[in-house]
């Protein structure tokens, strides 16, 4: 901005006019993070909350059938992936109209950068612990545990164990979606540092 | 440095004295907190490790005696939170030094600085989801889950169950150290940049 008033003197410095097309660079690599955000979480959501599965189980010599019931709420861990899915979507619809409303006008981008980056790491924390959390249960569901006599009960519920297992990728995607968007605050502050 | 250096003049704008200070500051908080983080780390990995616990379970009717072995590595929730707190504390080690080094010869933070933040966010992402598997899996211990039939198993195993507790909360301590080393990171960057 500052580089384009100065039109009287004689060749004005070409180098300097670099900086606004790198940061309209990184802010348009924002959004598109941020929205890709926005998108997993929302589909994580979407597959784990819809992973309810009912099976009757019947043992053929007896007359007897048991109904049972797979759901996400029956585990904690799930509970937490649900609600750190819900929040990290919801902040990633606001964080992405903000930074493509500061892709339009390009001055509220530091402004709105500097704030972003601290909950950005915050979220990081908070979504790979819930996808950690998840994943440990998932693989006991998935293996057992034959030391403590914990047995494997995804062999039953196949469609439960496909939704949770396909929301705990997604999750994981998120994730590696925040670790680059922190990235890309930390090297695109460090481009504004004068040399 | 530089304003240190020209003493010739009448009062040599006294507001530039600040930033050295500032950056000196910032510089004894990052090793004191990565320090911190290769304690933490330390601590962790010696707790879990030495959560060994052998009990002779003897039902009273019967003459029989059982041995059972309670280990970290029976659980590969448990081998990840020891593998990313490894690593976490080796490169916590190495990270010290060489911010503590930078602390002593500030021309040298900058650069180390700026290498390290992103190492920092990635061990974030991997030690909070480390603890988060663990966590999860030490909760089905610790309550149990009777949808699934999977039984409680810390009742039976006190040492163990208070070892990999302990465990767990140090090494989220850890991830929480790795968030403000993050956010210090962000902030000291954010602070150079001209206004």
């Amino acid at each position: 901005m500052a580089a384009t008033e100065t039109t009287g003197k004689v060749a004005p410095e070409p180098i300097k006019a670099e900086p606004p097309s790198v940061t309209k660079y990184f802010a348009l690599v924002e959004v598109v993070l941020r929205f890709l955000l926005f998108a997993s979480a929302l589909v994580a959501v979407l597959v784990l909350v819809t992973s309810k599965q009912t099976k009757r189980l019947q043992f053929p010599p007896f007359p007897l059938v048991i109904t049972m019931t797979a759901k996400f709420n029956q585990s904690p861990a799930f509970i937490y992936l649900v609600a750190a899915l819900s929040v990290t979507g919801f902040y990633a619809v606001i964080s992405t109209l903000l930074s493509f409303y500061s892709l339009l006008k390009p001055g509220y981008f530091t402004k709105a950068l500097s704030h972003f980056v601290v909950l950005d790491v915050l979220l990081l924390g908070i979504l790979a612990s819930a996808t950690g959390a998840a994943g440990g249960v998932a693989y006991i569901g998935l293996k057992g545990d034959s030391q403590v006599g914990w047995m494997k009960v995804f062999n039953i519920y196949g469609k439960f164990c496909r939704h949770v297992g396909a929301s705990i990728a997604i999750s994981l995607f998120g994730s590696i979606v925040l670790v680059l968007l922190v990235l890309l605050s930390v090297y695109s502050l460090s481009k504004k540092i004068p040399k």
